[in-house]
């Protein structure tokens, strides 16, 4: 990490975001402005779980984004876990309403209605639809986009004629966050279930995928909940089941949104800027021409050739022709993290090559031209790996299995400070009660992550009170 | 028409969307649940129009929703056009804001601010944009698609150089939008400029493309802004230019909405339902089992292996496998819009072949099952130029240019009436007065819909006031 990130790592992360483009701030208080990097970004994200809800059929709608206030107090869980910073229409025009209108935070109450006149039997079900959406959340504390008063986000939401199937796609919405999050966006990610208290509000049980930033920090990059017939009773949601009987559904909801840019450029960026995994990338290719460029014509000729060829191979490739030096050049696109950088020059053009710099690496590399194609497509096929792998590494280094009382914990995080390493993420034993995460959360800011599936070890006693665990969890600092 | 189209178009348009599934009313005033069928049409516009905005080098990105009130304010008209519509959030869970914000009617406010801090120089020049997102209106009367509180749209802001920079941008927006909805759509347009009165607010010139339903009247399909230095002196939005002099940037506007579904159910469909342009239908092909399927496996095995071959191709393909009757099928897929039918039962697994049935014709058609993909390709690909066509013949036939006077438009639609007919597009002679457009509005709830670039015939004479013309402009009712 550059001295910026370790000293730190909020500014460098404030200071490369915009200077790399990707966003600017607004003046409506706590949101931001997309910028086309920064959409692009996300862009590439719906493209790719679009797929994955294709593949299961699960088709996308669109459904109002207000919600009449009397909905949204039908699941009193519900309202009583949003209600602090819900945005409130209250007037149209000059007129007072008489009901007012929350900005969505959420759409389980409007959507739940609309199942309950949708199904009738069991022949209507799995019904399984999704919603790209802007959503609002008026939190305290924000940071772009990670935490933000309006995101997007994408919601999916089921409803099952069982407990076990709702209970599959709970688990299957999880799994393809996982995998997008992992091979298309080369960050690992930790699966488990959430603790009570870190439920969403109106679930039977909440999972979720959790990343570790840089600065050893957690970002919860998805969940998915099983919703029970929570819902399903609040908005009577019943079908005749294949006894003839009226019974309550049983569902699902599940988001991933915007947030997924910032753990992004949290988990690769470094010192000289953002680091792109190839398969986001807005720019995958940069392409400069170097040396006496405007003096010879046919430089930027083969550069506007090459580009047109690799566009038409499906690649997103640009050509910086500004007057900048090639200097300067390097360091913005370096900066914006361009994963594969062209240098073009004369002597290149002389001998049918060019020279590449990948982001991630060091040294640089002559190509001949009749060899690129491939050559980009295998290094960007590798770079992708290289920056997931290279994550997974720096997540080992930071997960610690050995802290058994709240002594420890604490003696670890200030041992992290004086050195300055990253606390990370700490693996406990946890005997089941809200007062042991209390007691984290107040003595060193930790929070729960989640219950992991699959723990590295288990742990057997519990941190605070000493008594046996019954879940082995993951703690962190977290956004 | 079918009897029901003639007799009450508004019925049959609600009846037909809400029957073949696309929409489904909300607890939310003025506000639609856009279903699968009815989101996906969105979708394929997308897709289209982000076709133009890469070739054109224009990017997305994603504004906030809220606009905080001082900024409406900044432009004069801008506000007082919008202000009885909007929409306002004033609280936050209990906390009222000191100063409200409006839910976007339109996003020039915002990003005219943005580009006061991004634009420097003349080398920041052409700056061009463009957002997907939802908007709102709150107006009084309603229609599904057509007119609703909340929308989906396109909007596109660009600033400039020159007038001229901008003003080819504001008619090369206008291009695509009539390329869209003719090409992709199947529907003819009539390109033309506002008269003032329809002036977009705070605008120096609108231009728009207007479509005919089926029952005569007008949409405005897509509206394309020359704005001036309007915005960019409400915004402060200067650049230095190449005489090194401060000066305001010429911006410009544009923008298409989900209204364009409503456009496409009420210029396409029949009495049996929707009639979906190939390109756009959300099913192209529906395979039917038909004869006694269910004894003989073979057949649905056959359809699902054409399905996966015609997936392949990259056709959107589906298979109606429940218990219906061949009968309800045809109905219900006729009533859904799919573009082309197949039928495939026992007799034609002996004989390798199809009976194929296109939406728009009576006829059926046998095929080989080896030449199969080769005649849906040409199939669809004829059937949309056959829509296009058959809308564009419409249209003429209720195209009339022979209206002098008032009396006689009046004659024209009592006359229209009294046959069963619609009374149309009529072009007028306007001598350029509100007082014009006003009376014609009052006596006959015609209104202008736009000056066209190329009139059928010129118009020497106004039709209220018998001054001289000075300019020839379509009126027509409208949505």
């Amino acid at each position: 990490m550059s001295n910026l990130q370790k000293e730190d790592f909020s500014k460098w992360y404030l200071q490369t975001i915009q200077k790399a483009d990707l966003m600017d701030y607004s003046p409506v208080r706590g949101c931001i402005i997309f910028k086309p990097d920064g959409y692009e970004l996300w862009e590439h994200i719906q493209e790719d779980f679009n797929k994955f809800l294709r593949s299961e059929d699960i088709r996308n709608v669109y459904f109002p984004m207000l919600i009449p206030k009397h909905f949204l107090e039908k699941e009193e869980e519900h309202v009583e876990g949003f209600a602090p910073e819900l945005p409130w229409l209250t007037r149209v025009g000059d007129e007072e309403l008489e009901e007012p209108y929350a900005l969505r935070p959420t759409s389980e109450t409007l959507i739940g209605d609309a199942f309950s006149n949708w199904i009738n039997s069991y022949r209507d079900l799995p019904l399984e639809i999704n919603q790209w959406a802007n959503v609002f959340r008026w939190e305290k504390k924000t940071m772009p986009f990670l935490r933000t008063s309006e995101f997007l986000w994408q919601e999916g939401h089921t409803a099952h004629e069982t407990e076990e199937n709702a209970r599959a796609r709970t688990m299957s919405a999880l799994e393809a966050y996982a995998d997008l999050i992992e091979n298309t966006l080369a960050i690992p990610v930790y699966r488990g279930q959430k603790t009570p208290s870190e439920r969403f509000a109106g679930a039977v049980d909440t999972y979720s995928v959790e990343a570790m930033m840089r600065d050893g920090k957690a970002v919860q990059a998805g969940t998915s909940h099983y919703l029970g017939n929570n819902f399903a009773q609040a908005f009577d949601i019943k079908f005749l089941n294949r006894n003839n009987e009226h019974e309550h559904v049983y569902t699902t909801s599940w988001g991933i949104s915007t947030r997924l840019i910032g753990s992004l450029i949290m988990v690769h960026g470094d010192e000289k800027g953002l680091v792109m995994p190839p398969k986001v990338a807005p720019t995958q290719v940069i392409l400069i021409p170097v040396g006496p460029w405007q003096k010879n014509p046919a430089i930027l000729d083969k550069l506007k050739e090459l580009q047109a060829t690799l566009r038409a191979k499906g690649l997103r490739v640009r050509i910086d022709e500004t007057d900048n030096s090639p200097g300067y050049k390097f360091n913005e696109w370096e900066l914006k993290g361009a994963p594969l950088r062209i240098e073009f020059g004369p002597r290149d053009l002389e001998n049918n090559q060019v020279v590449v710099k990948m982001r991630d690496l060091d040294d640089k590399e002559t190509v001949a031209l009749d060899d690129l194609e491939a050559y980009i497509t295998e290094a960007m096929d590798v770079m992708q790996k290289r920056l997931y792998e290279s994550a997974a590494a720096r997540y080992k280094e930071n997960e610690h299995y050995d802290i058994d009382t709240l002594d420890q914990l604490k003696e670890h995080i200030a041992k992290s400070k004086e050195e300055g390493e990253v606390p990370g993420f700490v693996l406990i034993g946890w005997d089941g009660t809200e007062e042991t995460e209390a007691k984290i959360k107040e003595e060193t800011g930790f929070t729960t992550r989640n219950i992991p599936f699959n723990p590295p070890v288990e742990k057997e006693v519990d941190i605070v009170s000493g008594k046996p665990a019954k879940h082995t969890v993951w703690i962190a600092r977290a956004y």
